[in-house]
């Protein structure tokens, strides 16, 4: 994007993502005014946990904003999985949101799979996750007219990059980010993992980080498949050979040491908390959120789901 | 069963579950030689987890004792995910087990979803544990051919219970433990939480604890559906009040004070380390290890799916 050609080129300076989420969403707010269409997101807060509560204003102002009705309903968590499957079962209801933590740990995850894939607008449940990670694109298998949806944070990462322009078109598709090195501090299923499938697919070698070790992450023989393998590497060796570092740790004490970071880096941040000293951008490239993309990716999932809802009837 | 007599009578004592679990396999054992059945069992072990080698050795030699054949694999936990998709594909496997952790966190909780709900012995997909929470039966829907299997854990613990003479069977179907008490220690999807809908769904009142705090679970108006419910009881208040205690805290250094456990409660434990002092047994019913019995489930689990296997022929 033109707007990132200056920071791009000095290799150094904060990226401020609006203008990628205002591409997304302009593209979400036309295609729903030329169809008419009218699609219903019913999104559930059960905790009083800021960030949740905060998330779930932004999340309504921009649907809302774009054109789809945005129905934001406060529940008692003990209440949420009865409601989650009356939604379900909804045919006006086109896409779920639901905010997280609820329970917290394994409930949440469970959760996620109460939603019914074909509402998911996170693109949480396993079955659009096992679809990701084996290439799978439709939902509808051999018929293939319902296209997959994808988890939207990691969605929103390959989107930010592949606008600062790290992907070289000139190469086949699988290897436009042939020759470069990620590091991802962040293993979830939600985000780090999802990523760290989509950039190998792309031709990335990635570091995956977590707390229990580092594992790498390389396109497969078979085209769209993935390799895992163990590692020797380090977490620092790691971190001071990518050209892309994501951080995605949820600790405002996590940071990493800025000497390990490579003059040039592309360094993107998703914790809610910035893992690296703001400083970093006097000589990296710094994403500090990418919370707006998030949300933009949000509504192009809906649009997703609806078209494939819409083609049933 | 009359071993357990004089303790449950006395209401203190040591509780070995040997019997509980020699009964379930002759029963398995017995089945197999009749119907001259050969179901096999793939097993994938990943770890140099000590738990995880010798929980891996016991079910082999139980299986391979009543008439199982049970493959063992050390593989590479990189390789898990095809292995698991080329076990789901071969029609001559019937039961798939994997040894965790492999990974950790939400990864592993990924790879148990990898795992076909029709071979998986422990009951531990997210479609199983979702039929056990909104008590449908059967895998095949309507056509109801082809039973469910429960997690083999909380399996073990209701049969465990139940063979100690707890359930009231003069009552009706539901309420076999109505006016019954009990606490969970442990809320995992693994076991806490099937095992808190499946004690609440047998008419007790259960206060299942995590480290987020304290839900209530108990039998929902609908018969077979279970309610949350939110509640203002402490830790120590739930304990102090409850006929069944169970604890699975993965902590050697977590200890229920025993000045908190009513005389006459009965306390199992299935974490891998006691969460008792082991004293507790001169005023109270121990069950300090239920293993062998999870075993014993795990053996029926195969061959309920074997069963379902075979009738698809």
């Amino acid at each position: 994007m033109e707007e990132y050609k200056e920071i791009m080129q000095n290799k150094k300076g904060k990226v401020d993502v609006t203008p990628i989420a205002n591409f997304f969403r302009e593209e979400v707010k036309q295609q729903i005014t030329k169809n008419c269409w009218k699609p219903r997101v019913v999104a559930f807060l059960t905790s009083d946990d800021q960030g949740a509560i905060d998330y779930s204003k932004w999340t309504k102002l921009a649907c809302q904003k774009d054109g789809i009705e945005f129905i934001l309903k406060r529940v008692e968590r003990v209440d949420l999985e009865d409601l989650i499957i009356e939604a379900n079962n909804d045919s006006c209801v086109h896409g779920i949101l639901v905010y997280y933590p609820v329970f917290g740990g394994m409930m949440d995850s469970y959760l996620q799979d109460v939603v019914s894939p074909t509402k998911d607008i996170e693109g949480l449940s396993t079955q659009n996750r096992f679809n990701l990670y084996h290439n799978i694109r439709f939902m509808d298998g051999e018929t293939a007219t319902k296209k997959c949806v994808i988890p939207c944070t990691p969605l929103a990462m390959v989107k930010i990059i592949d606008n600062l322009g790290i992907y070289d078109k000139s190469l086949a598709m699988g290897e436009h980010l042939k020759g470069k090195t990620v590091t991802i501090v962040n293993r979830s299923e939600i985000v780090g993992r999802p990523l760290a499938a989509m950039l190998a697919n792309d031709g990335a070698i990635v570091y995956s980080i977590d707390i229990n070790g580092i594992i790498i992450f390389q396109s497969g023989k078979r085209h769209g498949t993935i390799k895992m393998s163990e590692t020797n590497v380090t977490r620092e060796e790691a971190i001071s050979k990518s050209d892309i570092l994501i951080l995605g740790v949820p600790s405002p004490n996590y940071k990493v040491n800025s000497d390990l970071i490579q003059d040039g880096t592309i360094v993107i941040n998703f914790a809610g908390c910035l893992n690296v000293d703001e400083s970093i951008q006097e000589k990296s490239i710094l994403v500090p959120t990418i919370g707006k993309v998030t949300i933009a990716m949000l509504e192009r999932n809906l649009l997703r789901l609806f078209n494939n809802q819409i083609s049933n009837k």
